[in-house]
């Protein structure tokens, strides 16, 4: 089994590490980093690099793949090589997965046409103009394809696709083993539950807050 | 205020990104990953690089230290460069941290004696050993040292300083950016959470599970 997490200029660091840390303690997986070319990838600040150790070419048929997201619009909107290559190995693969805006990509890729899908709180409006069915839930599953929520949902999503693969027994395993036991200090973390000077906050100022 | 996230060989990755995508969002704050020496740097399991900008020499004084874990026993156990260089930038820094077995490295540096403190939950035999006070806290304050239990805890660490350096709201708003709500799949995030069987496996194969 191969994990292919998708890293690409201006990708959020936490949407691919959940993941990685969780749905990648798949055991007998092979998981890779991949992107356009090899080498470092900055993420939206610029101040943190994680390794694209593969080339997208290199990596054509994985068996799951990950697609973190990223602040701004659409990154990459246009039908760049990083689309055709999710065309590409969505084709072949058993799963096909997104954290946050990682879903516009899947969408403006085609690939969530008529599917329910969740993104960022803020991009659901924007996944719906893609052709998906947003839902407000964490993670959503409509057939192989499983989209998570913003940024943090990725731990989740990883450890629910990994429970669906390999058990809820080694799900719980990795998930004892990464103390994931969350009591974040405020209740802040959705729209619903943050005051509402914060989402007002969120809201506007949403492209200098996330980079 | 400068805020060095410090790497090295096995770290893991989520107990460096978790604060990175918290305590990282500080206003006018730089944030550096730091090693003995600059470029990749690999974690426990060899298939996940982030890149240090800076070397430890270069970044002298930061104001925030960030130090993670990794699996085994103690990684860097022996007064190698990196206690050396923790010693010293923690006789300047405002605030001293760690996530998971960072604690231990912290401790080693004899930094944390007859300190209140923490760690990941199978460390916290070892972290006494050292010298310091373990606590069954998920994340502790004793000072200006700032210690989080196992990986996941390093997002509610980063979260809770964050709060403290620069007020409730800001943190609200980078824990609903993040849309920090978690819902994780199984309530088996602590030893005392999880099936029996669950901790007895990570207990008895944490070497393999972790790495």
């Amino acid at each position: 089994m191969q994990i292919a997490i998708v890293l690409y200029d201006r990708f959020t660091a936490l949407d691919a590490v959940g993941p990685y840390e969780t749905l990648g303690r798949l055991p007998d997986a092979e998981t890779v980093f991949v992107a356009e070319e090899s080498g470092p990838v900055r993420n939206e600040s610029g101040n943190l690099a994680l390794v694209a150790d593969r080339t997208l070419a290199e990596v054509p048929n994985p068996d799951i793949i990950v697609v973190p997201g990223g602040p701004g619009p659409l990154p990459l909107a246009a039908d760049g090589p990083l689309l055709t290559w999710l065309r590409s190995a969505d084709a072949g693969s058993t799963w096909t997965t997104s954290v946050c805006t990682g879903s516009l990509l899947l969408a403006a890729a085609g690939l969530l046409r008529g599917r329910r899908a969740t993104s960022h709180w803020l991009a659901l409006e924007e996944l719906k103009r893609h052709g998906a069915e947003p839902t407000g839930e964490r993670v959503v599953t409509d057939g192989k394809y499983v989209t998570a929520a913003g940024v943090s949902a990725g731990i989740d999503m990883g450890l629910t696709l990994l429970g669906r693969i390999a058990g809820d027994t080694h799900a719980q395993i990795v998930q004892l083993a990464a103390e994931y036991d969350p009591q974040p200090p405020y209740d802040a973390g959705s729209p619903e539950k943050a005051p509402a000077h914060v989402v007002e906050l969120v809201r506007t100022h949403s492209g200098v807050i996330l980079t």
